[in-house]
């Protein structure tokens, strides 16, 4: 499998399939793409048809879309979804909610995975976007999330889909309940994590 | 099941899910709320926790956002997605495409059922939005389209996901190439989406 990405310090789109990959601990290859440069979107129309990134190239099989490669990538492996119906739907209800929301935190406060900002473009939207996804992660880890440290307890798409969010309140210094704060710390910590924020720091010395 | 929609001519998110439903045939209850009015947030929050419509509440479960209630529906009934791997990979990507991005279309050419304003809207932005539209439609129906009207031959979540956009360009009356004219009228002239309009035509004399 091949996965076409975007710059590390700014493609939160990119991180998440990546980082279900890396969880998954498939092998891929991976075809990096310089954004905001003058053939970038020539670039990418050379593998993804909608001239955005991420983009998943499985032999005859061309996936883009962020959401969608989780959701190929959960066929294979359908543990990366929660086992238990309820559990799932909401799983699916918060990764899809973040997929077409959250527009004031992604344009106020945008991923920089190696910058630090503190408290750079609180608007009154951004807050309010922080406010629901604390409510999100507060309600899922309180309901779903006595298995483990992710959301849902194991990993599961939902952590990915919010892992740039990680990243964001790391980088803008948001405080955080401790349960929401314990979420970052962890996401943050995880190995696939470090490595993509090692990426996008030697990215930027290029 | 129970599942909250906003007006019929508005809320283009509504009639995703609905439209499943209804080509599901199962029944369902349906509750409505008016979009727009100052008690709209309130009412929707007693239902859907992220304050938004559509909601679907199956006993216990309560899933929102539209592409996750699909994904819900398609878990009872598979056939919702293509059956074949590639197709259904793809129909993903084109659905999770829509319910993410095409934002000038969505702005500057909002769903309005029973509306007839030719040529209203039509930005450059909105402009390219379509051409990539339309692209989608033509590229499905060609690869995919052998075994019926539908753009992956039967009907799938992908033709819910695109059915706002046909009211969008009969209201707005955009010129199409032969094989996205055909998608559109036979999507319009669905029981349903028939139903649909019927009922927003309803709401707006109220």
């Amino acid at each position: 499998m091949k996965l076409v990405i975007g710059d590390r310090n700014y493609s939160s789109w990119s991180l998440r399939p990546w980082l279900v990959l890396k969880q998954m601990g498939l092998s891929f290859e991976e075809i990096p793409i310089r954004l905001r440069e003058a053939g970038t979107k020539a670039e990418i129309l050379k593998y993804s048809p909608s001239g955005k990134v991420p983009c998943l190239i499985d032999g005859e099989i061309v996936v883009w879309d962020s959401l969608a490669i989780c959701e190929y990538l959960a066929e294979k492996k359908p543990s990366l979804w929660p086992a238990d119906a309820k559990a799932r739907a909401e799983a699916r209800a918060i990764s899809a909610e973040m997929h077409s929301g959250f527009m004031a935190l992604r344009h106020d406060m945008p991923m920089e995975v190696h910058a630090y900002k503190p408290h750079d473009g609180r608007t009154a939207t951004a807050e309010a976007d922080i406010a629901r996804i604390v409510s999100i992660w507060q309600s899922c880890r309180k309901r779903f999330g006595q298995g483990g440290p992710f959301l849902f307890g194991e990993f599961s798409v939902a952590d990915a889909m919010f892992a740039p969010v990680a990243w964001r309140f790391l980088t803008y210094a948001v405080s955080l309940p401790p349960e929401a704060r314990a979420w970052v710390d962890m996401m943050a910590a995880l190995p696939a994590m470090q490595a993509w924020r090692a990426g996008a720091i030697a990215e930027a010395a290029e």
